[in-house]
């Protein structure tokens, strides 16, 4: 065996990578597996999907982001399964499969979109979690213009100008509001036969109001600035089915030839091979420090923990928390290493607010006893996001790709890749 | 039938879009067909090939571009056949298939790779023509290092770390010359089991030169810069066949898992269509002034076009000239339009000299009288192609994306993209 303790990670996400920073000084080896070679921002993934950022302007390798921290080592594969009593996790890549053992385990594998039961409606409602899937997306948003522009029926035309976007949160929100505006502005004078400003882009969520974890003013104010983007918001309006020709709704079906999913997350599956307790939703039930019940060697961080905040409300699913996590878990196990035993002090959520981009100009803040919406809310929104982009160049690539868009309406990416088959993958 | 004669262009690239834009105020209607959506700045595709820019900095949608010119329309679809003696062309699109007729035919769907009888090799050596190629060299090229970085036996690590580019042209020389800054700058300090530095890049020339196409001593000297950044350059190398393991050449195997096809291109096999003469590269020989024997109402532009110059030498298949032959087709067809009969002036190509990168402060330039090469050939390439890039905000994303990449080695599209599945199309 090695003299130095392995911490093995699982996931470069925020929690994982934050992690891994944290242990930066830590006398361990530290191996980050992740599938990909890249981090992602996620934060702006629905600006890959909606052609206005390139996939590059968000993401950036993962071995360079590490390339100075010497005790860590990044491989890229996919962990299939995790072997607790052997402290081991299996990997997948194309040499094959592997085992890797390991004495702290951080798994940070996050979330995945789930359909419910209903998984037949993935190929007509793809969902937005990675960069192929938005690449996906972008391409079918793209498309779905180009065809409607060369049907010759109008039953037909008025399918394809029609868009679907389920779920009401902050990704269905950012998405119907930004293809409202490409609808309206960017391809404008564009098409000889159609007006893609006639386009209809339907938010449809099964609760009572969108942004639901806003306070009701600003779900209110989220939902009157979509809709005076263009967007027709449907509460209270559970999907029944999704088939190639559209969705069905309250019992009625209604044509869209582009169906989003934004609807539901579930964990990733690796969480089940623990043996803890898992919510509905199969996040892993941890410890208040973020350890696995009955395996205080093994740590969950990021969407794939379900934790609670002191007041019993669940921290939510986003990149400060993720983050917050990574950082907690590398803390416990630094005094682990250094001799600690029992458990650590428990994570404490700082909860600095919440944020939803709505589209141009729009979008909603709550930062506790602070909230405003609107133009204010928009330039906070947009600084935020600026100033937590990782990387000097992407901040500058994002900046001027904002900049232009501002004042031109373009967008710099409509760019349809892997041809026009729509099956196609890219 | 409506009033205005219809000009249907086939093909997007150089020669299409400047067809279309000399016709802006031409009494016509025009329809430009493409089967992507946008205009490729071609000449910078090996460095989407090799992560140094995202797809989108070097293309823009067709329809964008042409936005205002209101005589006419973009189609996105697949030019299948052309009926010359019905004036029609066969498209396909997701719709069907369908008849478009014409007045005026402009063909300008350029070359692809051509593997000249041993299309089993594509799978294994890949091409460079389009950006979903690029973006599936720059996978595999990315992967490798992972590959070769994951391996445990040391001649699958060398194998991984062994690339072939094949054919000493200007893309074979761009490729070879980059690759070899990535394994040795780039990469520096990345990974932990392999040195990236000592990766081979091999460019394997069937003839007896580089940059055949350039004077002799610019072969030279392309030769010399290309050792100096750590290429091994093989000329007189004829390659004999290539699978999945590398590549047998002068009836040696070398192993090489990273294998890309530079070496030949045909005409679009469109070309065929017309019942005119063809040269050994599928290329249309059409009369002087571009049109096509027997069919003074079809004209070919571009790479699919055979044409010689006034001293008998073929007009390179080159940016300039297919624009050239672009704006001379649509002076033809304006001048038709006023009432002209019989043939068109004949083409005469205006030869402004001929630019090859080759790798960090290495180019070679040949303006006839003025021929230089390194580092003031590497300026005057980078300002020549910053200049005809189209588009302002592309101009500022490649300058941007040159600067950071000059100071700090980093290229900007480092993103493995389709996952690590080697056969999936990104």
């Amino acid at each position: 065996m090695t003299t130095r303790p392995h911490v093995v990670i699982v996931g470069g996400g925020f929690a994982g990578l934050w992690a891994a920073r944290a242990l930066a000084r830590a006398p361990a080896r530290i191996t980050l597996l992740d599938r990909g070679n890249h981090h992602l921002f996620q934060p702006l993934l629905y600006q890959v999907a909606t052609a206005g950022l390139s996939a590059p302007d968000i993401a950036a390798p993962l071995r360079h982001i590490l390339r100075r921290q010497r005790n860590v080592e990044v491989q890229m594969a996919t962990v299939s399964r995790v072997d607790a009593d052997a402290r081991e996790v299996e990997l997948e890549h194309a040499g094959g499969r592997r085992r890797l053992g390991y004495d702290f385990l951080v798994l940070a594998t996050g979330a995945t979109h789930a359909y419910f039961g209903n998984e037949h409606w993935a190929p007509h409602a793809p969902g937005l979690k990675t960069l192929d899937d938005a690449l996906e997306l972008r391409r079918r948003l793209l498309l779905a213009f180009e065809r409607a522009e060369a049907a010759t029926d109008p039953a037909e035309r008025e399918a394809w100008l029609s868009f679907a976007i389920i779920g009401g949160g902050p990704t269905g929100v950012e998405l119907a509001g930004t293809l409202a505006e490409i609808a309206r502005h960017t391809l404008e004078r564009e098409f000889r036969h159609i007006d893609p400003a006639r386009a209809r882009v339907r938010l449809v969520e099964a609760g009572p109001r969108v942004l639901s974890a806003f306070p009701e003013d600003l779900s209110r104010k989220a939902r009157r600035q979509l809709e005076r983007l263009g967007v027709e918001v449907h509460t209270g309006a559970p999907v029944e089915d999704i088939d190639a020709q559209g969705y069905r709704c309250n019992g009625r079906f209604v044509p869209a030839r582009t169906v989003v999913w934004a609807a539901g997350v579930s964990a990733s599956p690796l969480g089940a091979c623990l043996g803890a307790p898992l919510d509905r939703a199969g996040r892993v039930r941890v410890r208040p420090d973020l350890s696995v019940p009955g395996h205080p060697e093994i740590f969950v961080a990021g969407d794939l923990a379900a934790v609670e905040r002191e007041d019993g409300r669940p921290v939510p699913g986003v990149a400060p928390a993720a983050k917050q996590m990574g950082r907690h878990v590398a803390r416990c196990i630094r005094a682990r290493l250094g001799g600690g035993t029992g458990p650590c002090r428990p994570f404490a959520y700082r909860d600095y607010g919440n944020l939803a981009t709505i589209g141009r100009m729009a979008a909603v803040v709550d930062l506790g006893a602070w909230r405003f919406s609107g133009v204010p809310a928009w330039w906070f929104w947009l600084l935020a996001h600026l100033f937590f982009l990782v990387g000097f160049r992407n901040r500058l690539v994002v900046l001027l790709n904002w900049s232009v868009a501002y004042w031109t309406h373009q967008r710099a990416a409509r760019i349809i890749l892997g041809g026009d088959d729509r099956s196609g993958r890219n």
